[in-house]
């Protein structure tokens, strides 16, 4: 079971413990429990409880949240979406404070909407005939971007959505997944090392894919710990060369108009929906 | 711009522009606005806009929200998530109908912490001071499913969290993958290709790690879809080559009581979840 505090609480006098309860992967209770905890000055013991389909784990949690309560006297926080009314009312009936995540939103829609919601519709991050399709999709862009990870391969570059350029370390391959992963995006990438700084040209390769073209850049005292990490007291992670190399990259991307981004305070999530904006390229939903 | 419908809608007369709007990268508004349209049976054109952070960004949403309310007197659904109240009043004065992701949790969680809450701490998928040690850990987990990536190295395996076996194509890459971009989990896979399957053992380098050992199966029918995709016409795609490969994994894993799933009819997040939650695996949060 894991621990987290959404912050460095200070007063960590006051401490909850938190479910995340889900009939699917509980990744969306997660995700916005996290986001709505954050903004609490409290220390929280998570626990997050995926695939709770039946009345038995039900009663199973219930009990948890209920043995919590009566030990500590304080209510558990419960974020849920569980779309059985039978499993749900077990879960509501605890001692535990339940917020349903995604019906609190239904609710006012349906009457925006006039129309009955059908909650049985709702399978988030789940897979069905419907969207087999897409979902193969999806698998083919990680493909993808493993088979043009760090330029090992420059064929059918013309399939890629976007050619992400930059030094080793900078976020190429994570941005590269993450697009994939989460956006079903083909994305290539394209690595500049030491040996290429002499005389820096974007490869003629590259360059009949101007369009595609997005370079990341980063601070080169990042860059320089995040490589120390990966060769302790080398040439690859000394700061005098993380500048040139960064220094040189970024004049080429001017030189060349190609868009570009620093990612030195950014997360994958940021970077990857940077991109996206900037490329004016579609999110798809999965 | 992009369009698509939650659900097959038998009766697409209903018809809906919906934003998602954030000052952040919208992932979340995007995820939870998808489950909650999901239950009502229309048909959806979707905008999602993120990093929404200034007065003029705002006002030209508004007026395109405006815009499709004028133009067909049907009210665009909202679903936003902005801190700054200046920004925020410009898209919530709009003619769009619209809900606020997190704050709706937020205020009846007020009310039972009894603390306010203070929304400039909310800053979901980002990268701060604080939690960089964690984003550099997370990296590494990345790195790691890469390098570890189809058997490719067998170095290091008691780094792993996890080790995924199975056939060419049933899911290892993405799950791993999966597993360390969105759980921080190091996930190491391995394949059991054609030439095993006379005598299919597990290998030695596997044995001294029989608690991380996880299978993964599929429907021979859905392995020889997806293979067809690859290498058309193969003996490699063929149904029979499945049906044996699946019978001779899916006996290995019963025969050293390896915990397996068929992945037939689930998402990588379903996949991953599933085998967080059976080999009691940290999930951590990003």
């Amino acid at each position: 079971m894991e621990v987290y505090t959404p912050i460095t609480s200070e007063d960590d006098a006051l401490k909850r413990s938190v479910f995340f309860i889900s009939d699917g992967t509980a990744i969306t209770a997660e995700v916005l429990g996290h986001a709505v905890l954050s903004q609490f000055p409290i220390a929280v013991t998570s626990y997050t409880l995926p695939f709770v389909t039946n009345k038995a784990r039900a009663e199973e949690i219930r009990d948890q949240i209920n043995a919590i309560y009566q030990h500590t006297q304080i209510r558990p926080l419960v974020f849920y979406s569980i779309i059985s009314n039978e499993v749900k009312n077990i879960i509501t009936q605890s001692d535990g404070f339940c917020q349903d995540i995604v019906q609190t939103l239904v609710a006012p829609l349906q009457q925006e909407i006039g129309l009955e919601p059908k909650p049985e519709l709702h399978r988030t991050h789940g897979l069905s005939k419907k969207n087999l399709g897409q979902y193969d999709a999806r698998i083919a862009a990680i493909d993808y971007a493993l088979a043009h990870d760090d330029g090992v391969s420059l064929r059918n570059l013309d399939q890629a959505q976007v050619i992400i350029l930059g030094v080793s370390r900078c976020g190429k391959t994570p941005t590269s997944l993450y697009l994939a992963m989460q956006f079903g995006i083909q994305a290539a990438n394209y690595p500049f090392t030491a040996d290429d700084m002499d005389n820096l040209r974007l490869p003629a390769a590259l360059k009949s894919f101007q369009n595609k073209l997005f370079g990341l850049t980063i601070s080169p005292e990042r860059l320089a710990a995040i490589r120390e990490e990966r060769r302790e007291n080398s040439r690859y992670a000394s700061l005098r060369q993380c500048r040139v190399e960064i220094a040189e990259v970024e004049a080429l991307f001017r030189k060349n108009q190609i868009n570009y981004l620093n990612t030195t305070n950014y997360s994958v999530e940021e970077i990857s929906t940077k991109i996206i904006d900037i490329m004016g390229l579609k999110r798809r939903m999965f």
